[in-house]
């Protein structure tokens, strides 16, 4: 039993596979996208915002979106018998030879795999991170800007650096020395209730608890190039993902914070969030 | 019989095989590098540059490089009994769970496939090719500039958008405007005699043939900036490829050129060097 189990965790084209083809363009170029997400009792985590995000990054790329109703079926398959797991959806532009000019007739392959609940992901909440600027610097590509494409090194590369720092998460400058996001969630610090987050439009990913808090604190939220310096005027700072929900950070480099009252009326929000959608 | 040539045309760590397995970290992140080159009778080409250039970019991104026997060995079982075809030689960081972090015990994955010999490769030099600029500007990165890595959704997206100019070849400038190269190859342009070719740090890729150039003309070459209005006062341009040669570029939007002499006696030294490899 335990064999099958294991057998249904990933899903290629929603065939029960682990195996992807050499020539297949997410291995030989990165030319793909995806998605990372909690499975709880069978129900994906802020689904809708996923797929529209997946639809928005396939539309940038030129990749035909596979039916929603499909990444669902297979997202249940993978998940299937845990109370709680990572469902990770993976699509590249299909299998596609050799050379840069993608085939006319290639079609897109679709890996949707199921992992197991990353250990320590609930307390981070209660007790915060502290947390360190990395020296890697975002390059800037407008053409790809906020979506959640293949091309990883860069955070590959930056999270290789805070190997040497464990237990602190890594804060992301681009190439004129602006604060991005962090290295696994995006970023927000308060300024007089007010919270400020970087645009996401030449490095970055839009991230989906970042869409929805911009959408539901819309009044309070303003987009700002955030220079290092402005850390000193923050009065609380926090990360925010869709697995992670909302991360107080206690300090980035030489700046500390105590968690703040609307960091913990955030995770109030994420928690009724949560339980809605 | 055929079908046993098939077999032997792709391996994965040395073992005939056409496929990686799905946490492979080339697939999730990009993780890794290639190498792509001719074979010509069961010899590749310009073979210790290629091993040169796999072996800083290992090294850039902290892969463990596997010994070159091993690589050349898997190269000439899978190019085995073809005259001539590509070979190309893809190294990842090997297979990785979720998450940016490498694993600590991680082994390289490394694939050598070959594949057909190109049609067209052998006009080119002749006859030469008409260029565009592409709308596609190449980030600035330091940290990954000149290896030859997997994160190549640039190259797509500008290679889709030359497939609106079928024939043509793209020319890329970087994010200041600058030019770095072309799609599929690196850029010279001859001014007086003098080689004028981009730096390769913050973006491109440092190409094998434009490295023995840089060495064998040492005194004629020179590493600059090419502002875009610095066509216009070129005398030739011409493209450079280990696998395509010495390619005259015969026009760049409303630059034209006639193939010059220059160019043709680097096709001269390209054909020599070739035969000496």
């Amino acid at each position: 039993l335990s064999e099958k189990r294991t057998d249904r965790e990933c899903l290629v084209n929603g065939e029960v596979s682990e195996w992807v083809h050499h020539t297949d363009r997410g291995f030989t170029y990165g030319d793909g996208l995806f998605e990372s997400f909690a499975v709880e009792q069978g129900r994906p985590r802020f689904w809708q915002a996923h797929m529209d995000r997946l639809k928005r990054g396939c539309d940038t790329l030129g990749i035909e979106m596979p039916p929603q109703e499909l990444l669902l079926r297979d997202t249940r398959t993978a998940a299937a018998g845990q109370s709680r797991c990572v469902v990770r959806i993976t699509l590249t532009r299909g299998v596609g030879g050799r050379g840069y000019t993608p085939p006319e007739d290639t079609k897109a392959t679709r890996v949707v795999s199921a992992h197991p609940w990353p250990e320590g992901l609930d307390t981070l909440g209660r007790n915060g991170v502290r947390a360190r600027t990395c020296e890697l610097r975002l390059a800037l590509q407008p053409a790809l800007g906020g979506i959640k494409h293949l091309n990883r090194l860069e955070q590959v590369l930056a999270a290789r650096e805070m190997q040497a720092h464990p237990g602190l998460e890594g804060i992301l400058l681009n190439q004129e020395g602006f604060v991005i996001s962090g290295l696994h969630a995006n970023l927000f610090i308060v300024v007089d209730n007010t919270l400020l987050t970087p645009r996401m439009d030449r490095c970055g990913v839009r991230g989906i608890l970042r869409g929805l808090l911009l959408r539901d604190f819309k009044s309070r939220v303003e987009l700002r190039r955030l220079h290092p310096a402005m850390l000193g005027e923050a009065d609380e700072v926090f990360l925010c993902s869709a697995l992670r929900g909302i991360v107080p950070v206690t300090a980035i480099d030489e700046h500390e914070w105590r968690i703040g009252k609307v960091t913990r009326e955030m995770q109030e929000w994420f928690e009724a969030r949560k339980a809605a959608t």
